[in-house]
């Protein structure tokens, strides 16, 4: 794993939190991004080679809705770059992880994505993300 | 802020925790900090520039302790690399967060720290961090 690439923080109201993070970090957010299969508005903010995605829920039946629900606003994953994520896939799953998606899928911000279960990583929802190239 | 410095793990056994995560990195922990005055034991994993840092308790007192009782364990805080605490403290103050502690503190990784109240950041505990230089 190369760094961490974002952190997910499950917000209530993207507006009002995009001006919240503005004023936490002194700079707007760079992009918003609707990824409809995961039932989600996104939005990105840059800190040095790293970002902070703001997301909330588009319906009820959203992961994020229901992280919210169950725990209230605050982070909700973190994701780590990673160069083959076929490769870590098959690793990670040999080492005991259990992964939620093993063929990986697009996730927001031209990334392809796979998740492990909280319940194999002590409690921390782990995304594992891998810049798309064209030809993918 | 300049980075993600690292993002804190509140577990409940750092010894099977420091197993899991070298599993999960493929690498061990680099270091291991005892901080009294917080009632934690820590241990320090690389990630590219940025780190994770486990934390458990040492005391049914500790912060870590209050936090797993009432939430479980998984992502307890995101730390952020600042130049100048002390200007950050205050420009953060005027932009109406909630400071908890308004002189930093000694932290674990030769750090001089202080945190934001979740309440005023979407439910996200955010600690500021500047690197002691030694006539501090």
């Amino acid at each position: 794993m190369n760094k961490i690439e974002h952190i997910g923080i499950a917000v209530k109201d993207l507006k009002e939190s995009n001006t919240l993070f503005k004023r936490l970090f002194g700079e707007p957010h760079y992009k918003m991004e609707y990824v409809e299969s995961e039932g989600v508005k996104t939005s990105f903010f840059k800190v040095g080679e790293n970002k902070i995605e703001l997301l909330e829920a588009t319906n009820k039946n959203s992961p994020i809705a229901k992280f919210i629900e169950k725990k209230g606003e605050g982070i909700h994953h973190i994701a780590f770059d990673v160069d083959d994520i076929e490769k870590e896939i098959k690793r990670l799953k040999k080492e005991g992880f259990i992964v939620l998606n093993e063929k990986p899928k697009q996730g927001a911000d031209n990334k392809l994505v796979a998740f492990l279960h909280p319940k194999s990583t002590n409690g921390v929802l782990i995304e594992l993300c891998q810049e798309r190239v064209n030809n993918q």
